[in-house]
């Protein structure tokens, strides 16, 4: 049944050339997940979980997926009152591991990606953001093997902007792929709105273009239209209006980029560590003795850059309206 | 001038016999920090804040501080359309280096520690929590070298409960120290008030217990009394307050680890990974295939264990009122 | 069939001798109330909510129901940019007057309750929490008729503590009746968790004592069961846990009430408004001419009274734990 | 000494010929109001306050003061363990009395505002948001003489957005002013950063323009550069930052107000209560009976309007970046 349902989608491919940019399992909505998947504490949940992550590898394997995506909605917690947070975390990492084996065994090739979020449905989730992600992918071990798709309403969540888990994320090498929505800032559940901010849009593309674009991944909306938008002229229409927005974004993006506004005034605001004592610091060769001694010699300290905050964001309002 | 007050400090700590838990500075208050002490990007500030806290590492280790906390309340960002996340970082890390290279040149064999906190001064600050905190030790190679100061109203700002927090470092090895105090969750500042709720100091103290005691630092009052409680009275009564209820919480922790209430549920809710297939995954001996091959050859799960999380609560409540 | 239903019902209350609090309709969950029901945009969903809640109404009154309660989850909106807020509150207030007018002529004599709640699943519902309801019902002449049942849970959404909403209602009138449940505060949406805070309950049973106790209405556990606590005994001890809680905190709250701590100590601090200019304030004898001439003539005003909050938290506390 | 700076004042003002929006008086920092100003439980602070309100009413009308803003940043409460909130808002009420005969009384014509805000530095401020200054000013009997101030991040800390606040006043003839500023959404404190969301500013002046414009007040930056923006370039460009943000809305706000983009949309959406059953109920000559029987007549509702929120996005986007 399922084979024969694989083998439609791989002839609808085939015939539409569309691509399959990640492919994923759902372990979060059935009642044995109740206490999560991987990190629950019964080990034929953890069993079952990788029965069915095997068969969606298989799958994603068939369909010339780009990559497999986890994300943990029910990797996580209640209460500590009844948590065992170190096995739990420990089975996560177990678990990575065997798909990561069990991918290499099958030949499958794709960039495997962590998806963070902080909580919902659980109240608490182990991969929290992408500090947390990146964390613990380094110390299981697992830094080589994955990288993250980061949700804009997730970032939200955990009280981050989007680009502040991109950038995080792009500095250290694990920007994999992005899950373009967003959410209602004053809401405090994930919204899964399409994304219509062409300010947040173009800010996502500026770190894209600044990481030298995409090597894995793309842009996945997961976003939903509004329960009202219930026509299919609104399901086309949030599409198109989320579409036109990251457009413009990457537009304005683009220029922002082609005329390095931020970059220049980057190198002219931190240009005190390009020469003398400033040099000495990010070469390691000067430590509090050297530094007491420079401080005690100097009359006047170098005087402070302006962060201009209020200049750079009507620069991005220029760039936008022009 | 400095050093007389130190003389007068000293003095008085031998009168008194009162010891110090932890030095610091203040790298945030004044305007050369206006974008950071060694996160700044003027390099004379990063030379200043050296020799500032190679002062105050000198008097600590003068009156035997048992400890020393950095809280990088400027050590972040206010937007990052003006800021070079990566060099600041790798920046922070140098001046830690510097600072323990430095203590252990002057024979300073105290603890040091970095303190959370999300944001506030700053929108953005660096040490966000725990799990970012760890990640940036093991990152920089500073992880032998620091474990972290807890705070309760910081862990909130960041949207844990502090008992995440402390679980957390616990069992990484982290948890060095505590401040003590509790914020408003109503509110999205930093109140830093005096210590009142017993069931939130309950689940700290037990998870002081569970990880064997203190093995460095303490409980620490950085708690201020409410404006509109301006008397000396006030004062004292915060003060004794908090004692209370710390004193309390310890109590009900204690009672509760004695009589293992939490362990034994949590060895009961997790029994199906010290047998069987449960064994062989945290034993490393199975994969996906094997497990796979195990869920198909069974006719149904085992069954969840269920949460209890009210009759854990209820229990608490027990222990506390009974 | 609906008529069988309630037969039954009848008959199992009449053995049981349980009685009924409140009846209210489910106006929010089906798609047709996808734009709200009194409030939607559409006539008939008017038309159709009308009819069903002249049928709810009827049941109460056969029941014997001691209320009626509307809760208006869709009754808000989803954004301003197609929102005619004007014509839908004043549709919302013209069903509330035919509901009592409907409830007068069926010879219904229960008490009415709006339940406020300020989002969710909407974005913004009008009902938002005890002032805005308190002034819809001024504002539209249903002040006489109506009172407030009051959520804990919808309390914290709204920013406020549980008691502030109750104090609110119960100093104009309005206090009629209790949802006793708890939320998280570190979450965003409404959990409905089983009322395990003892302080908490002791502060709501406080503001019961305080207006003489309940005139209509009482406590009713509009809470669930964590998701992961699915048996039976959870659903029991659930059930437990929250009538003991709010039995502990019904005790406290009368030991305190009876030896009028809280009380002692207001009169203390107010007490300039019993005597001299502070009287002639209350009692409307003086305006700004005479308290300029008052302060003019003064050489140090009064000193101010601390507010001692630690103090009093730590009182909760020690008629708590005893 | 008063009143020469005031004369300066006056002499500056003739010469630019600039004029005074509104004057208002401090009664938050001073360490008086620890306890609130004309909610202090002390009553010569009270006298004291209305002293000051005197002179500052008495000044703002000598310098053609077009109005006065009351923003009450310390009446409101700590807890509520020791606070007579009944009390405190009838002195408040009483204080605004006083305060609108002595403006009779010395001649000053200009209108009087309250600036909502619902916590910060107070935990509860008693002005929390529109709707609830609404109540308080009709149940008082200020309503006549009362507009609302409103500013942006004093509507986001209330979880509203400012666009629902200024419709709530605009609606019911209270909108009066703006402190036109925008805060940070995932930090919970008042920023008072300078506008720069063009969307934002183009919501807030359509709500103006759907009013009809100003008939009192006008747009005020209540908002201060970042602590990093500490140069006289800064604050100059905060400010050009501010207007042409607020200038750019106004653009694109009139012409969708020109095209009657939202509008026309408003009219298809709630076209049902112009004709049939719906012209019924809002001329209410039909009740739940009526209402009852039209329904079961019917044998299916007429559909409901999409909310089509993606698409009325898209077209502010339109407008925006044309």
């Amino acid at each position: 049944m399922l084979d024969e349902i694989v083998a439609v989608i791989e002839q609808e491919m085939k015939r539409t050339q569309i691509k399959l940019l990640w492919g994923t399992a759902n372990l979060f909505a059935n009642k044995r997940f109740v206490n999560g998947a991987s990190t629950s504490p019964n080990a034929d949940v953890f069993a079952y979980s990788a029965a069915q992550v095997k068969k969606a590898l298989e799958i994603t394997h068939r369909l010339n997926g780009a990559g497999y995506v986890f994300w943990g909605g029910r990797e996580g917690y209640e209460t500590l009152l009844n948590t065992d947070m170190k096995l739990e975390l420990d089975n996560f990492a177990r678990f990575l591991h065997m798909a990561v084996d069990y991918a290499k065994e099958i030949g499958f090739l794709g960039q495997f990606y962590i998806e963070p979020k902080p909580k919902e449905p659980t109240k608490h989730q182990y991969d929290f953001d992408s500090a947390t992600v990146i964390s613990f992918l380094h110390q299981y071990g697992l830094d080589k093997d994955f990288k993250l798709n980061i949700e804009t309403n997730h970032a939200t969540l955990a009280t981050h902007t989007m680009n502040h888990e991109l950038r995080l994320a792009a500095d250290n090498g694990f920007l994999g792929s992005i899950d373009a929505n967003q959410g209602d800032l004053l809401l405090g559940w994930d919204t899964d709105q399409f994304p219509t901010s062409i300010v947040d849009a173009t800010l996502v593309m500026y770190e894209v273009l600044r990481m030298g674009g995409f090597t894995t991944g793309g842009l996945n909306f997961d976003a939903k239209v509004r329960r009202a938008s219930f026509t299919k002229d609104d399901l086309l229409i949030a599409h198109i209006a989320g579409m036109d927005t990251y457009a413009a974004g990457l537009r304005i993006a683009a220029k922002l980029w082609k005329d390095q506004v931020l970059e220049t005034n980057l190198k002219q605001r931190y240009r005190s560590y390009t020469q003398g004592i400033g040099k000495d610091i990010v070469e390691n060769k000067v430590g509090f003795k050297e530094l007491s001694a420079y401080v005690m010699n100097k009359n006047t300290l170098e005087p402070n850059e302006p962060g201009k905050q209020e200049w750079l964001e009507s620069i991005i309002n220029q760039y936008m309206i022009g």
